[in-house]
């Protein structure tokens, strides 16, 4: 099958690594927003102008959005499920719906097919919190993530006067996640689930007490946290915090028996050291899926929940069955 | 939904009791080999004898067959998937091919739809082998188990002369489990993985020490393990032993990037207090699946890999992608 990467920064760098370790998958083209004679691929992929994708139809089975979901994706997304079956990892929980409707529209209009929010939170985080649900309708669960960096709370700090550079982790907390195991069900505060760190760059002569007050005090984003900051140079930074590691937790603890004495607990673990690498090794296994789905005359917008895990695999349903089920 | 049960020990009670936590599902009966007579159940769901089916057909969507995988499910789940829709939790890995081609004629021939395989092993781990081989190729997975009760092997102890009763835990080692998810992926033995407890009841006058050379010397069974063998009396394995709790992990470690030099770690783990009713609300939430694919208009055989996971909820796709994605 062949796919092509609609934008290029760390997840259509991550995707264009991903397709390389898929014998059946190739990569046709990277097309960008800038000027393609200013861009080199990883791999030496070909780079065009997305003005120019119109022409590659022919050489696209499915198209992986790598946008932004703040004000890439909402347009982009509904514009290119017109010509193109797409995928795409839109993370912005509460617009999913809004997302969902305007790329359908598209997709259906068209006979193209689209997979929205895929990657992992939401994708296989997503996916763990429904089949946990499903069986085990008696209980709770709980979703921490971390210990990994966030990269809106490091673009908040960067934000405030004085500082010149900035990394925030999120990090779970590790009496909470015990007590969660346990199958006590506690009621958690958002205090009491996760902490922030905060490794901070600040300009020469800047205010650190200030800096320092700006951050743990900044609504929504840390206040409501347990928030240490530390200054660092520009070198340790560069030296020690270049990465995007990420990861998470998907726990439910949930009761059966006669009288729910029995406690079962389903935990799903993610430990990544690159946040967007992992993510885009995601879209392109779900791209997979999807470029199957619309051979069968599939179209419209679907989202990980729709996808029968078979397809996302190269395998046949033979192999699946004689050496992974 | 009407669903049935088929068989109706630990695990049939377990669907039982599973049918109750889930309001759209209704039991309209349990189909016993024994004298109905004399079998009572939980909840006070009505007792059938097996030969009675047939006159039920029309109360049952989904026929949950709760029978063993070594007998009774070679033969019971191609027999009633000719007049029924079907869920069963066939275990024998190495005979998944067969069970399902005789499965998929049968059903196909009829119309009917059948789920083989269900449960947690092979079920929820399948799918996670499955999913994190998709979407990191370049990697190895290990499955790990318990620490749970192993019936197969307590009833290969109580075969041993002069044993009365036996419990056997299978126990992963800790370190083998942090060494994979350091993601070195280490090469590790049988001996490595996991160890064996045996909790054993002797007749009195028994000789002990030959009881516990013929354990750990056994065959298949324990001679590649590091096994304990500790007696203890009838009182204290009723006491302390009574349970069947189950459970494990699956683990996947692979790599991304330019060179691989990001390690990723996705690791799912059940801790199970009930390994017959867990698989049981397992059993559940794939007959609903089912149950909505046959109203679809499919048919013949099915393992967990084919199930899309928005099936197993009761929930619709826009209350999901609202909630859960």
């Amino acid at each position: 099958m062949k796919i092509a990467i609609y934008g290029y920064g760390n997840l259509g760098k991550g995707v264009e690594l991903a397709a390389r370790q898929n014998p059946d998958i190739t990569l046709t083209g990277v097309f960008t927003r800038r000027d393609p004679e200013t861009v080199k691929t990883v791999t030496g992929a070909p780079v065009y102008g997305i003005s120019d994708i119109e022409n590659h139809r022919s050489d696209i089975d499915v198209l992986i959005i790598c946008g932004g979901s703040a004000t890439d994706l909402p347009n982009m997304t509904p514009e290119l499920a017109k010509s193109f079956n797409v995928v795409d990892s839109f993370d912005t929980h509460a617009r999913i719906p809004e997302h969902f409707a305007k790329v359908d529209a598209a997709a259906q209009e068209n006979g193209n097919i689209a997979l929205i929010s895929a990657g992992w939170d939401p994708g296989m985080f997503s996916l763990n919190r429904l089949y946990a649900l499903a069986i085990l309708p008696d209980g709770k669960d709980y979703t921490f993530w971390g210990r990994g960096v966030s990269q809106g709370h490091s673009d908040a700090i960067r934000r405030i006067e004085g500082v010149v550079d900035a990394r925030q982790y999120t990090v779970p907390i590790p009496e909470a996640l015990e007590s969660v195991r346990s199958g006590s069900m506690p009621e958690l505060t958002t205090r009491q689930k996760h902490r922030r760190e905060c490794y901070v760059v600040a300009a020469e002569g800047a205010d650190k007490a200030a800096i320092e007050k700006a951050i743990v005090t900044m609504p929504n984003y840390f206040d409501e946290y347990d928030t240490t900051v530390t200054f660092i140079t520009k070198e340790e930074l560069e030296r020690d915090h270049s990465g995007l590691p990420h990861g998470g937790f998907v726990i439910r603890t949930g009761h059966t028996g006669k009288e729910g004495e029995n406690t079962h607990t389903i935990e799903y673990r993610l430990t990544l050291d690159s946040n967007p690498e992992f993510t885009a090794s995601a879209l392109v296994a779900f791209a997979r899926a999807i470029n199957k789905m619309h051979a069968r005359g599939d179209k419209g917008c679907k989202t990980v929940f729709d996808i029968a895990p078979a397809d996302l695999s190269p395998l046949s349903g033979e192999e699946l069955r004689a050496h992974l089920l």
